[in-house]
């Protein structure tokens, strides 16, 4: 008999329960006799020892579903290691609760704050299996995460709905995309969206750079642009600050984001109107798309392997179009962003995208 | 021959460019010889005889288009009879080029101020004939506008997203949904998403009356919260103020719309963390819904006819499910809003919705 | 206290969930003390007294899924006043169960068939309340049903689909669309996809006028054409004979269908490829469209109402943009199909439709 | 000056616009001076000198559409050596008119068939650069086709849609998927799906196996079955006959498909209902998907780069997410197929698909 506790942690992205469903098909299938505990809210659920006991049934159905059947919540990362309001100790807290259940392990879902404390976790003895969740495909270890590729088509659908408004009056439209840190979906809707310029974290903009290729699109006869903004792109100026500059300068800025500056910025210096539209949380809602349900499914079936096997300790990820295990010490606390001179970002200024530099 | 002016006026939507279809199919399987000039970016075109000759290819395969091959634009209305920065008597212009170009009848798609101007032109002798263009579906004379119902599918498909989340956080969602001045389009599509508390500007909002409904369904277990608000949703106490003093009130707020000052307002009463998000322009862009395609070709197709028949001053509209011909000069001026007392709105109070009031 | 027997019959069909919704939330909201009993696979729950009582919390979150939560079945409706194999007769079977059950009433979801029970049912002294549902649209005393508008989607997305591949290979293609014995379906589908020819049952069709029709296409430079065929489409001579000499043609057929028998004959005519697709059961499938669930909330809204005031013997209806109530013995054997002469088909010809008259 | 000469061939798919798109847009961003010409319907346009001159304007807008701007066709495979009706010999032909035109290259779009051509043509001397479209993913030498992804999508859907159908009659369906030879869109849309049996040509199947399938999830209380079967699927039996044998067993067949015998024999062993459902040509029509069109963007675009440089002989392809350029004589010929041990297929086991094996 093996008792498995799962969460999932940080804000929620599709196939969740997609990649859930897969782990727990897995176990169930294989003939051992299998319990599983679902602990509620994230790790808070651990925490304060939230759970519910989950049959075959619960993850009938879910496939398809968006969000996590068992909550999500991103509370207690930043501080994981302090006590808590009341003084709890937060890890023994786990720990205390992983052993009293009986668990020989538990499986994570997250991003990359849950993978440091699920690093934590493991380094403090327990059997912890991790799968790669987030919209911003920002773990390392993996080439792909699920959720990001729901994300991108989410996003992509909401720059191809403002091409056909954009177009007709002749506007300049800023859509922010999600993405955190990094580039990678505002990237990949940028693109598949045709955008003509896309703004991203790992290549800080050139405000002038920017203006002149809308200007030269107006020049060239086309009256409208589409610029696809990361909510993590930053200016070559802005990317020399301190962390501590620069948010200074963002609680002083008028603007709630940068593409609302950017919009400001380009309006002045082009004549033109310039509008924004920020699809926010709806990219990481719905259900997820085809391409997640497959890969969310296989993650999960190879999570429920590592655990029929005892082999624990790993996030399992995907490299070359096979799923591997990697280890959770080589996960935490590293972000995987876009290397400014990949393929995909050399291919993108070759049909004409202009990156801001 | 006929020769026949047409443009697209206002904010662009859904199905423009499938009711155009509709107009010049019908005119050239007529067996009458046609000839079509289109002008370009609303009255703007008109004004200062900006055009292109169109054929029967321009339309073809358009039908599943957004946006408008003519371009749009909202300049002129608010002071159509005001001369332009050169001078201009933009009405005696439009007069002249309609004259000038030989044109028979003058086709146009638009909302509530471009019925505005299509009036006064008849009025001033010019053969015109209108369609109803709004996602906001307030024009007076017409059960249903095109674009409505596009708009209601996006705007839902924003609700079902924000469920998914807002279920998997226990948070508080604001979808803050376009409408203009009333509320048909957040209503219809917060009851499609299956929103908890819809806000419309036709039943001013009491903010106890909304905190109240979202700490029962605390009570009740319900950890989450769907609230769909009108862009031009409106609490009691401002609805009692002048136009002139809620603008004022407006300038003065340091929220960018109704929406996020609510979202302050509930966050603090409750305690409960509050999100908004703002669909946007993707509202009236991307392909329209086959309601609209249909409802667009057969309004298209009876302004065709009326063309054929010479019969001017009059917008093509639909009432109890046939296409009618209503007046110009009942079109003008006047706003289709929501009664408080419809059936639509008794039979969302039965299934639970609150309406703030 | 009342106590409320319910189930859906007949093919399954979008917003059947959403209808039953809206009945419970109207019933448990109206402060009455309300039980709910759902028989299980339509009119065969009944007979065979299986059923599950249901709280709010079953019919929360089913707005959106498609299908129906109480499953459904055709089996009986020829035959339900004959006995069943074992001898039983069923009308005698399903009063028996409504009074051992002590059910103040039975809410029924269904189309035609179901309908001809229901009312049957009402006649024999049960209070019976019904909501039409069905793709087909073909129900007597109601504009409208629900699932009509999501079939239409569907239907269309696959025109949509087929235009791409059929333009670029040059290709004549025939797609097939439900509707039973009538054309509202394929009608709408078909506008909305821009099929160049629509063959629905009401108008029968000359093969010759469909030929003429496709080398008419040719001749200006269309070098594709697509048909929507009404799965109950006929030719004029088919339509001469009688429904028995009709099934026997049928029957002798190597044809699965009559848009098959079409493809070849059009083929051999033109010497053009031609191809069929079929949509299918999707048509029936995934989840309501919003206008679907508006309207399902508001009929079942309305449905909760009556049985709330102890209105019995009706079905809720929708006429003229209100929500109104019909009597079941109005509604029960009747057909509403398509008056050739309606606008809708006339519009359909101004653009250029052939219907193969 | 460069004048390059462009054709899609084969069945068409979606993102084919994208790809050319990508090709042009690199070509007239290089500075150097292109000159497109656009061969019509395929290989059909290079031997009878049907084309197109090409601007930048014909490019832009069409990242998003489906089918083809230059039409495509299957004729002259088969018989490419051998003289066409009028004894005309067909490479000589291609040949001659590449010269005539003053052609510095040829770019191709298409599947296996396509390169088996491509491969001729460079080897009889003509500069020949391909990319590979297919929604079948069969391509040797390449990870991933495009199209591929967008016909999983739509395939996916369908399956979807069939769901809910199926589990509100409680019947067994089976959904049959395109994909020729090979398994790759049915295994992915499959388990995307959440079909319970997945039949594809790599795993012979064993219809006991099947039925055992069915049986043990009624037994297990699940009433319905989804079974998603390609559509060259094939027996054991039938695997070990010769080509020949197996044509000629099809061409006695009542059965319009493996689909419909395979629903015939489960009926049969059964007693269920079973029902077939074809997507057929939607699964290749319709606008590309995200990932589609940035993978055909990335394509086109390296495409565009090898004619720059002059690298001529060789597909762009796909491999471990970088793209490559593959010899045409590597590709030409052969089919890649699923490995019935990849990692994806145990992973589908290990979830409880069943294969039929």
């Amino acid at each position: 008999m093996k008792r498995i506790g799962m969460l999932t942690s940080g804000g929620d992205c599709q196939a969740l329960n997609a990649a859930m469903r897969g782990v727990v098909k897995t176990l169930l299938n294989s003939g051992e006799q299998i319990e599983i505990i679902g602990f509620l809210d994230g790790y808070r659920g651990l925490i304060y020892s939230k759970y519910r006991m989950l049959s075959g049934s619960d993850f009938s159905g879910i496939l398809t579903v968006g969000g996590t059947i068992l909550g999500t919540s991103r509370t207690p990362f930043k501080t994981i290691k302090d006590p808590d309001e009341d003084g709890l100790n937060k890890v023994e807290a786990m720990k205390s609760n992983y052993h009293k259940l009986g668990l020989d392990c538990l499986v994570v879902l997250g991003g990359n704050g849950t993978h440091k404390t699920a690093n934590l976790l493991s380094k403090e003895g327990l059997n912890v299996v991790t799968l790669p969740k987030t919209i911003d495909n920002d773990l390392w270890g993996t080439d792909m995460t699920f959720g990001f590729q729901s994300a991108v088509d989410i996003a992509t659908d909401c720059i191809d709905k403002i091409h056909t408004t954009a177009s007709s009056h002749g506007r300049i439209f800023i859509v922010e995309v999600m993405g955190h840190k990094v580039g990678w979906l505002t990237l990949n809707a940028g693109l598949a969206g045709g955008a003509d310029i896309i703004l991203i974290p790992e290549i800080p903009y050139d405000l002038n750079k920017i203006i002149d290729a809308v200007n030269l699109r107006m020049k060239r006869g086309s009256h409208f642009t589409i610029i696809a903004v990361a909510e993590g792109a930053i200016s070559v100026e802005d990317s020399k600050l301190s962390k501590k500059e620069r948010l200074k300068k963002m609680e002083k800025s008028k603007f709630p984001s940068v593409s609302y500056e950017l919009a400001d910025q380009i309006s002045q210096a082009t004549g033109q109107e310039v509008r924004v539209t920020v699809p926010g949380h709806t990219q990481r809602g719905g259900s997820p798309c085809p391409y997640d349900r497959v890969f969310a499914t296989r993650l999960g079936a190879e999570a429920g392997n590592l655990i029929l096997k005892g082999e624990y300790g790993f996030m399992v990820g995907y490299k070359s179009r096979e799923i591997v295990k990697v280890s959770l010490e080589d996960v935490a606390g590293k972000l995987k962003a876009l290397d400014p001179e990949a393929g995909i970002i050399k291919e993108a200024k070759m049909v004409g995208v202009s990156f801001g530099d």
